[in-house]
């Protein structure tokens, strides 16, 4: 085994019965690493935790509000939705917004990320389809930027296709990285997936906030700052559209009321970005602040686990708050009598650095 | 990131998304390592891939002949079955063989192992109770061996429990480690659970095959060896008892016809044994081989494409019949419309030993 420095434990009676690898970077909106844990510039498949890098290029399209969307359609653009009635409505109003078919949609349907979703529709034995998918609404987004740009919706989802060469330039210029340093898979939702190194994800999200700080303080803010804003004011107005019932995401930003925005990435990113406050000032933030996570093993318990671990240890939001993440924080080991069998527990300790980056760790 | 010795890997589109770290050890009956990766020492919960230990221990009460048990009966007991009707229509003869009831048990229902029978269980909102729990054989069990004890059935799970102080002294007998070297806790239907160094559960698995080997080979085995021999020729004979229809633990036994044991522990350990063969005397195995394995961080999915890999790699098995384990092996990796994103791959190579032990790793 690796040291225990940068791992998350899992015990049965006080017995380690798995460790899991962590990587985490906590940066401030120009980019400085103020706390990390395990590499926190591992190139890292972000998946939805993109999203809103995806949606501010549909943003800057103009496509969003030439067919009429609004702040919580923009929530849908950035969710990966349990595909709840709301979701699938949204989504079918969105579709006919942009005058498009569920047939135009180049996703494929999959078991909701909600249990009480699937069993009622294995109930009902329904069959979800691309509506139900839980990135619908970034796709029915994808259409609209498409046409937008005059591009047609044909083939949206492919790599070569103007509204993605349009992403892949926008996630560049966020990540303040060359087109080239920033790689490409294909998603579950078949649309092109980034990989970057994960400093870069929170300093994504460290702009977000910033730029919804900006937004109150400014008069004339860039074009680029006010989209951006948009997107992080519509994810903390609508954070049941962002994920869903119970699920993290929801709570974790219902609990902040605005102070924060959060999104999982499948396989175990995550990325937080929290407006200026105090406590990111006494963090060494320069205003607003980004935290970006990465399970090696991609284990999305242990993910919601150990975002919950860090931002305590950071001391963000108060412990009221705090407390409604508790069941994620620490999730209950029991078995099917009932009985406790272990827990998890967190034998790390994030690492700070001083302002001039003195202290980063060496980079693999 | 730890180096890529002791990893298996999954990519989307070339690029690292996971890795899981893997612990192995290959050894014979007389506990000699041929093989490792990762640490093979590491103390280890073996879960259900104990299951073969606590059956001997049943055995050895006689309660076993006394209330008239037969072969597929001893598979069960060795089982982490998938609720399937077979499984809990046999669940419930056993009981009735051993005059209990489904009361006396003192494991819980769960969800099936089996995806087919949860779908079926949701669309008739059936609420699985614990004669469906995939440890009911070994519970029925627990139940025959404390009356053939004379203990009485009342706490049979406890910790202190007559039967379970035999389950500690028979485990730690087959593991060759004083009884204090052997740790517990509880597992998820509610019995203790050892862990001990993963090699051992190599070495238990071994012994099993090599008491297949000598039940054919002598005229007069010991009562334990032959006791041995009963579990591996009911796990090899009923290999559909052992789990159910699809699953790993089935489809190898299946596949290797007798010639092999294999089981899986919960978050992902799994065990091996092999009879004698020209194939395990070219490994280096004086006769039988045992085979465990751990993922460090629990992933059953990555746990059987490893297992699988290693089979390939000490060459066990004819290439017919690893093609059997094909969809394990390389699991299929597509999206929601049917694209592949990618795959998983193993960069490691398992470290062999002179007899002597002189290349063994150091152990941490």
């Amino acid at each position: 085994m690796t040291s225990n420095e940068d791992v998350v434990v899992t015990d049965r009676g006080g017995i380690v019965e798995n460790s899991h690898r962590v990587h985490v970077a906590v940066v401030d909106a120009k980019g400085s690493l103020l706390y990390a844990l395990g590499n926190p510039t591992r190139m890292t498949l972000a998946r939805s935790a993109a999203k809103p890098a995806q949606a501010l290029a549909i943003l800057e399209t103009h496509g969003f509000e030439r067919y009429g969307f609004d702040a919580a359609d923009l929530a849908l653009m950035c969710a990966s939705h349990s595909s709840e009635e709301r979701h699938i409505e949204r989504t079918r109003t969105m579709l006919s917004k942009v005058r498009a078919e569920e047939a135009d949609l180049r996703c494929g349907g999959h078991p909701s990320l909600s249990e009480t979703v699937n069993r009622s529709w294995i109930k009902q034995d329904y069959t979800p389809t691309a509506v139900c998918s839980n990135c619908s609404g970034k796709h029915v987004g994808m259409i609209a930027g498409s046409r937008a740009i005059g591009a047609g919706v044909e083939g949206y989802h492919l790599p070569d296709h103007p509204m993605q060469v349009a992403v892949k330039r926008t996630l560049a210029e966020l990540c303040d990285l060359d087109a080239r340093d920033v790689e490409w898979g294909i998603d579950g939702c078949n649309l092109p997936t980034p990989a970057f190194p994960l400093d870069r994800l929170a300093r994504i999200y460290a702009k977000l906030a910033a730029a919804a700080d900006g937004d109150d303080a400014r008069e004339d803010p860039s074009a680029r700052s006010t989209a951006l804003a948009r997107i992080f004011h519509a994810m903390a107005r609508y954070p049941e559209m962002v994920a869903g019932e119970g699920r993290y995401c929801t709570v974790l930003m219902r609990a902040f009321k605005g102070a924060m925005i959060g999104k999982l990435g499948a396989d175990a990113s995550y990325a937080i970005g929290v407006r200026a406050s105090d406590e990111t000032r006494r963090l060494g933030a320069d205003g607003a602040l980004g935290i970006s996570v990465k399970v090696e093993d991609g284990n999305v318990e242990i993910l919601y686990a150990v975002v919950t671990e860090i931002l305590e240890q950071l001391g963000i939001g108060s412990p009221d708050i705090r407390k409604q993440l508790a069941t994620f924080h620490h999730p209950r080991r029991v078995n099917t009598m009932g009985v406790t069998t272990g827990g998890v527990s967190f034998p790390f300790t994030l690492h700070g650095f001083t302002p001039d980056g003195a202290n980063l760790v060496s980079r693999p």
